[in-house]
Order: C-alpha cells, then sequence, then structure tokens
C-alpha cells in the first residue's frame, strides 16, 4: 500500500487531496495533509464536515479525469454531513450549477462542475459551498448514512426516475457489489419494482438477495424474460447482455462505465427494438430533497461496507480500487 | 447492372420478390415475376397496389438481415397506396402487430413484423393485410406521395415526436439525401423546429437548403453551439459527432446505420452529458394516421427522387444501393 505524504500548514484544516494524477498508478497522488481554513465567498457557506463518502469519482480525479494539472493540489471528495455555521445539520448537494441554465435540470448546466473538481471537496475538516447546496439532514439518518446519499444514492435514485418503469415492472440491476448497484437494489424494491441482478460474484449476489433482490443472475446469464429496464454502471462488461435484457421499448441507463468504454454500440439493435439508452450523472438538488424524504419516510438505511477516520482514507481508497467493497466507504471526522 | 430472372404464373400478379438472400451483391437475389392470386385471410383485406416506395430494409431483405431463407421468395417492399375491395383509396401501414400487445406502442410488440418479413410486401399489383393496416388517404397527396410516407416519412415523424425537443429547439439531421433525412428536414421545419443538417456532399447541402434547412455543415463539422436533439440514421460515420453536437440533457435520435456500426459507444460521454440514446423504427398506425393529416393540413408534399414502373424496380434498387438519390424512390402500377 502507498504512504501518504504529508505537508503541514500553521493552524490548518486536515484534509485528503490530489497532490498529482496519474493514470496506472492513481493513488499515489493521494495526500493526506493539513489545508489553510478556507475563505467563504459571499452567497457560500460554511460547513464543520463530520462524514464524508468515497466515490469512483474521486479514483477518476485522481487518474486524471476530469481534473487539470492547474487545478492541483485539489481536495477529493463529493458526499458530505455535517453541520453549518448556525450548528444545523445538513447534508451537501455535490452538484455547484446555475438552477437556470440547464432548462429546468441543473446537472445540465453546461458550466456545471461537481464538487472536487473546480472547487475543493469534502474530505476536509471544513468545506465551503453555496447556500443552496445544503439540504436539512433528516433526524431519521445519521451522519454516516446521510453523506452516502449525494452521489450514489441520488444517481440509482435519478436512474429509477428516468428508467420509464412503472410500479410492478422488472428493473435488472448489472452488478451487486459497487454503491451505485447496491443502492439501486435498495431503492427499486422500495419504489415498487421487482428488482432482478447480475452479478459474476456468488457472495456478492447472496448479500444482493438479503437486500431484497428478488432474483440473481450470473453476469450475462439468458434471463427468464426480457426486463422493462436495466441500470448499468458496468459499461463493456455488461453492455452487450443489457442491451440483450431489454424488452422492445424498454430503456437502458447509464450512469458508469467501471470495466470500460464498451464497443460496438449495437445500433441495429438499439433502433429495431426501440431501446432508450438514458445517461445519468448525479441528480438535482430537489432530487436530493426527494431521496432524503423518501429514504427518511420509509427507513432506507444506505448500505455501508466500512467507516474509517478520514486520516486513514487512503485505506478506503486501496479497497475501491481492488473492487474490495459492498456498498459505501465512509470517512469520518470526529 | 444486373438482369433480373423471369418466372412466369398463369394469371398471376406483377411483383418484385426476393429470390435469394446474398450478403455482397443483394441485387442478384432480386426477381421480377408473375405471382399467384393472394388468399384473402379471415379479418385481412385485398388492396391493389398503385405505388409503392423503396426503403434501405428492401436492401437489407435483400443482403439477408431480417429476411430467413425459408421465406423465400418473398414479395419485397413495405410501402403501398392504392385502393381496397371496395375502391376506396387507401395508405397502408407496414407494422403488422398486435395493438394490445406492446404496451401501448404497437411497434414494440415482440411478435411484431413489417410486411415483406413473415407476408409478402407491396411490390406487387394485390396486396393483402390485416383491415387496421389501411388508413384513408387523404385527398391533398396523390398516390406517389402518399406511398412515400409509411416508412421513412413515418419514421422521420416518430424520430421528432421523440426527440424531447420543443419548437424553437434546434434539432441537427445527419445526412442530406435519404428518405429519412429528407422527410425529417420538411417535417422538422413543419413542427416549428430550426433545422440544421450535416452532409458530406455539398449539392445535396444545396438542396436540403431548398427543402428548408436554416444551415447545411459539412460532416462532422463543428457547429456553432450545440443542438438540442440529432436526427441519425447514417451510424459509424457520424456517431461521434452527433454525441458531441448535443447539448447536455439532450437527444439523440437513431433510426439506422446505413454506414455501419459504431464503435466505441462513448458511454463516458453518454452518462457525464446525460445524453439520451432514443432508437427507433417504423410508427405506429395511429403515428401515421397523424402524419397523413399533418401532410394534408400544412400541404407537405414528401420529397420524390424518381418514380419507375414497377417492373422497372431493379433501377431503383440499383440507385439506392448506390447511394444516387435524393428523397423517395417511387414505383408505380398502371
Amino acid at each position: 500500500m502507498c504512504r501518504p505524504l504529508c505537508w503541514t500548514y500553521a493552524s490548518g484544516v486536515l484534509a485528503v487531496l490530489a497532490a498529482r494524477t496519474d493514470d496506472t498508478n492513481p493513488l499515489s497522488g493521494l495526500v493526506v495533509a493539513d489545508r489553510p481554513e478556507p475563505d467563504v465567498p459571499e452567497g457560500w457557506r460554511l460547513v464543520r464536515v463530520k462524514a464524508a463518502a468515497l466515490n469512483h469519482h474521486d479514483l477518476w480525479s485522481l487518474r486524471g479525469v476530469g481534473l487539470r494539472s492547474d487545478e492541483l493540489p485539489r481536495i477529493l471528495g463529493m458526499d458530505a454531513a455535517g453541520v453549518d455555521e448556525d450548528g444545523n445539520p445538513v447534508v451537501v448537494h455535490a452538484v455547484i450549477a446555475d438552477p437556470d441554465a440547464g432548462r429546468g435540470d441543473e446537472v445540465n448546466d453546461p458550466r456545471r462542475s461537481l464538487l472536487s473538481e473546480r472547487y475543493d471537496g469534502t474530505f476536509a475538516e471544513h468545506l465551503v459551498v453555496p447556500a443552496r447546496n445544503l439540504l436539512p439532514k433528516p433526524d431519521a439518518l445519521d451522519d454516516v448514512e446521510a453523506a452516502c446519499l449525494p452521489t450514489a444514492w441520488l444517481t440509482a435514485y435519478r436512474m429509477l426516475l428516468r428508467s420509464g418503469a412503472r410500479p410492478g415492472d422488472t428493473i435488472l440491476v448489472q452488478g451487486a457489489g459497487g454503491g451505485v448497484s447496491t443502492a439501486a437494489i435498495v431503492l427499486a424494491g422500495a419504489m415498487g419494482f421487482r428488482v432482478w441482478v447480475a452479478t459474476r460474484d456468488a457472495e456478492r449476489g447472496r448479500r444482493a438477495a438479503n437486500l431484497g433482490a428478488d432474483a440473481v443472475f450470473d453476469r450475462g446469464e439468458r434471463l427468464p424474460e426480457r426486463v422493462d429496464a436495466v441500470l448499468d454502471s458496468v459499461g463493456a462488461a455488461t453492455w452487450g447482455h443489457s442491451l440483450r435484457a431489454v424488452r422492445p421499448g424498454g430503456t437502458v441507463v447509464v450512469c458508469g462505465a467501471t470495466s470500460g468504454d464498451p464497443s460496438p454500440v449495437e445500433l441495429n439493435r438499439i433502433f429495431y427494438q426501440q431501446i432508450r439508452i438514458v445517461g445519468v450523472t448525479m441528480g438535482s438538488r430537489d432530487e436530493l430533497a426527494g431521496l432524503l424524504a423518501f429514504c427518511a419516510a420509509r427507513n432506507i438505511r444506505p448500505v455501508i461496507d466500512r467507516v474509517l477516520p478520514l486520516h486513514q482514507a487512503i485505506e478506503g481508497f486501496a479497497a475501491l480500487e481492488a473492487g474490495d467493497v459492498f456498498g459505501k466507504i465512509v470517512f469520518t471526522i470526529p
């Protein structure tokens, strides 16, 4: 395992940074260091972070995807729960965008940015964000649970909203361990969908069944019938199966490609079967508010793999890079 | 040019057939022949065909796509206008499907078939179809014009309906000569969209401008701004440009891949820019009724490349295969 470098500032805040990017050895650019107390711009708020969850996006940033070298060092992290300057418990929405620039959907603002891209992220004792990026934390969720929601869980929630499926329809979730797929399994069941899961890992399949999956299949296995929608965060390894698994007129919702970019497209299948491919990244502030209310109302708990103190963040990064997770990894700040 | 074989039946009807399929030399399987008078199943109607338009689908059938060898010989053709047994002028809807089996959209019936696949097609003096596949022909359109509508024009119409775009939005049409792209240019303008066209052929670009395109670009050229939706029937040659041309949250509607299957998918772009890919094939009977009414109400005329008597069909097939068309090729039966 890599050992993080350590930088020290006088009277700083502890933070986990991308100091440089490296496509082949992303963890080599990871640094735990003290950073200066952040300035609070007009209209922004200071948050004392209590819990922050890890995402694949943080690994991609360390590989140099979406993070330019002139932005370095940059504090990583998109998900956080904490308290604002007035002591109110808050959850942080990670999309910095103009709500009027995305035609009713701020995530489509062409200049939108995610925390840890143009602005410092959540892996720090103190965080600054625009005031509208703070939402009240429901009492039903503790800080660790609430910190899981703004990225992977919000993405899964939006994927389900955009799947075109109706309650009672069957949803296939590709993969069973990651943050998005575990969220999708739990949320899809709570929304009234029949939930099928395809995974190459039998143990994760068993754990998916424990989360409420109605049936579990091997990756690529022929299904007993075609499904109404597929949620796919895997990419190359599952694309062909997803296109074959969905009924004519059904939807494949994609939010990532952890196994790389598929090839070929199979456009003939897409148009002849009238399949919709819907790309989803994150969700709007309103959708995050909806997700928080949904989790509180239905007693939905995020699936958590492990909780680590922030200064041990590298252990979480290494586990995520190794694919050795089931649910979210959360860092806490005492 | 190939010379068609000729078969003769006593007291038959003239028809254009796929006698065999050949992926590399599709026209070698094309036959003009007399066929026996068709039986009329219960609930079906006999149509005397007056005009029938040619589609890429007919060339794909000759290549063996969607047409099994045990279905041969098969009369080709999907589009027709003519008169029914009572002398009523009719337009033929080419999708043979159970309207209740497609969840409100018959084109999604998993057992749907297009004319010339499991059932004989429209390139014949007489045609039989289920009664519900006949729609009244509007007086405003003559037989040749009406025969252009049920496949390429219906597909373009449905693509625009599913583009997610609103009047005033900008639509990019990839290609400027084919039946779908010429239809899309004319229909999009009449629906109130701003219409941009990308083509590699300057002469076709000029003709697209004459059809009402607001701007014409070279294929792959960087556009002055991102568009709200792209209509793409080209495939491999335009996929990357289509994904780059569309705004975040916009839609790429695909109905074909005349230049082959694209690779790679560029899934990262699709999910990060939240692009929707929507596959479209044909349209429902109700949509064809809507298209006929729209054309009649707004005096919209299909774009016609040439009109040939049915027995000279091979000349039309050869032109389509060579890509030497601007608009529809229509066969007539005196």
